[in-house]
């Protein structure tokens, strides 16, 4: 997605650890427009392949999410991390190692949300070495649902967590893939 | 809002310890036409106070904040919870009991996304003893920015955080307010 590269090159920082900052319209700054540029970009590569909800993590992942299920027309469903008290004890849940936190999260979805008859795309915001992706899918499977695919907004292609995930069949569309990240420059994977 | 109040009452569950669950609609499962719903009507109620943006905090108030935002055509910021790589040290904070979580965190945003120039609408999706909202009317408060009001899916009217910040000027504007919530029912507050 063209418009996403330029919005990463202009308003992205690189700091230390391959840490790609988007804070100003993905991560902490939502903007709105573009949002809706993501989600219907999404719409568009999932459009007709029977998706019935999307599953998504909290918290960057939702907006994304959100923004493509307005235009689908589906609900989403956003893993949860930790415990709290409106959460039933009957949930599907996986480990999910955070590249930008450093920590070990569990993610949870309470099982009544999530059945054998869904038909999942699953959302997040960005893909790195894949921990979040693998976690839904990990919810998805003993759901027992199907997945369609899984998008995100930004894939740092250089950490092979989309690649490896490819190569294993599940299908990754991720809007813009930063294969190179230095003090020099951002470069992109070419996409059709 | 009737609506609101109906799916309250069809989908709600009430648990000890006055936890409402609406994880099926608001806080696990999203449903994305009432979510549209919702933020038109947040949207109404603020259309022409001159909102420049909208603050929220992570995670289930980004969704609302979301639908708002898409109609009304401004930015979203969220504070985030905890510290994460890709937050910079230069953060407006304050410490926010969660009542379903019963734990104490720091909510921080990055200080360049608000200015003594905004002119802010605060969402979230819940309003209970008022911390979260307190917070995030502190982080304002720090920044300089204008709060123009305030807006939450769900009061708890019956915890009392809502009318104490009435009472000290806040326009605090509730989709539905829950004033009674036992095992023989729930009560919503009359509102115009």
């Amino acid at each position: 997605m063209r418009t996403l590269e330029e919005k990463i090159l202009n308003e992205g920082q690189v700091f230390e650890g391959n840490v790609l900052k988007v804070s100003s319209f993905l991560n902490q700054q939502l903007d709105t427009a573009f949002l809706k540029e993501m989600g219907a970009e999404i719409a568009r590569l999932y459009g007709d392949c029977g998706v019935n909800k999307i599953l998504t993590v909290e918290a960057s992942g939702i907006a994304i999410a959100i923004a493509a299920a307005f235009i689908m027309n589906v609900p989403v469903v956003f893993a949860k991390k930790g415990k709290a008290k409106n959460l039933s004890d009957k949930t599907y849940s996986a480990e999910v190692k955070s590249f930008t936190k450093g920590v070990v999260n569990t993610i949870s979805v309470d099982r009544e949300y999530i059945t054998s008859e869904d038909k999942l795309l699953i959302i997040d915001d960005f893909l790195a070495d894949g921990n979040a992706l693998r976690g839904l899918l990990s919810i998805a499977k003993d759901a027992g649902a199907k997945v369609i695919g899984t998008a995100v907004a930004i894939e740092k292609g250089f950490q092979g967590g989309g690649d490896a995930l490819r190569n294993e069949g599940v299908r990754v569309e991720s809007l813009a893939i930063v294969d190179e990240m230095t003090d020099s420059g951002i470069k992109f994977r070419q996409q059709n």
